[in-house]
């Protein structure tokens, strides 16, 4: 393939780490940004603030096990970026100077960027950086009261699996950042990509944003 | 807690990583193991042929992202373990020097093991280490002659979300392992543990083992 003019600028995606975050709420949305990569030229950035791994297990449960995995940038080196993924997780509860720095980072990055997409508690993040100000958004329904606890000014909704608002879209807990992601890929490259990858990934989407057995489940 | 004697012994689960594992073969089972640590006793080795973190790109897109997880053991200082992963990905694909060295540690750490879940083309593996020899298994729809035909000696499954023979569980294509994780969790350790972790992760479990619409798709 010729370098002509008509060859698109390829997606610049970040996702933000912090030490226990919830695995599938990165490599749920991520996997599928990987089989796009495929077809469609994507770079990514792993942003974190050091570029030491980073574990998925959360201090909270000294018992449990995790995962590292090797972040490609530091909040201050960060590349300009196009969509940006918050997930969510035990690491984002209460506070610590990493949660403290990727709360600065995205209150910073996101007048940049074209797209932010939150996962799970990863909302409860936004909020906290005031990009959900005057926003509808959702989050994960077992840590509900907690999350949207933490920021008065957002139009939570409690009954949706994913909300768009903008530019943000925000998840449900966990597996619905698998559909909020391919959401948002049949959005920006059309219903066909999407379902190749959903098909490659064998997952059987929500294509509906309000499905949400789990509002009722938790009594919201 | 005392250290009494009824405290029961850990599940000591085993993760094979090679260059281009698919990234949700590997986080989407795992992911439900992490959640299962913070109730019950669990170790974790994540083994490669080296320390060094292991990339979800495979060597055949250039161009595609990946992401490197860190593991923490070698094929050559494993643990002995209860429970071991073999997930699937482009890198499965071939012959390369690690996945020589995965399908012989398979071989060999088989028989001491009392479960082992492919997820994918991991079953490929399997069936190359001879492990699947005389089983029913079932593997990726997309990839399905390829996988198959990598061992004649296997009763391959085609419509089947995940198949179980004796202590093996086989996984369809990648989101598929979710499925035949918590449908492994409920066997051992209980409807309700499988339960509590499927609404953590807000995922509606696919219960039927013979639920799969995969197989029509790629015309099986």
């Amino acid at each position: 393939m010729s370098e002509s003019q008509e060859k698109p600028a390829p997606l610049r995606v970040g996702i933000v780490l912090f030490p226990g975050f919830q695995a599938l709420d990165v490599f749920g949305p991520v996997d599928c940004i990987n089989i796009l990569s495929c077809s469609h030229s994507v770079t990514l950035a792993l942003i974190s603030s050091t570029l030491e791994p980073v574990t998925t297990k959360s201090p909270a449960f000294a018992n449990a096990i995790g995962q590292s995995v090797v972040p490609t940038h530091t909040f201050a080196t960060a590349p300009s970026l196009d969509l940006l993924f918050v997930p969510g997780g035990l690491g984002t509860r209460g506070s610590s100077p990493v949660i403290e720095e990727a709360i600065l980072y995205i209150r910073n990055v996101y007048p940049q960027l074209r797209y932010l997409i939150t996962v799970c508690t990863g909302s409860g993040l936004a909020a906290r950086a005031g990009v959900l100000d005057g926003k509808r958004a959702t989050t994960n329904k077992m840590a509900w009261v907690e999350t949207t606890g933490l920021a008065g000014n957002v139009d939570w909704v409690p009954r949706a699996r994913w909300v768009v608002d903008g530019n943000v879209w925000s998840s449900s807990g966990v597996s619905a950042g698998i559909d909020a992601t391919l959401a948002w890929i049949q959005e920006v490259y059309g219903r066909e990509v999407a379902r190749k990858i959903s098909n490659g990934i064998e997952y059987t989407r929500h294509e509906d944003p309000s499905h949400d057995p789990f509002a009722e489940l938790y009594g919201l």
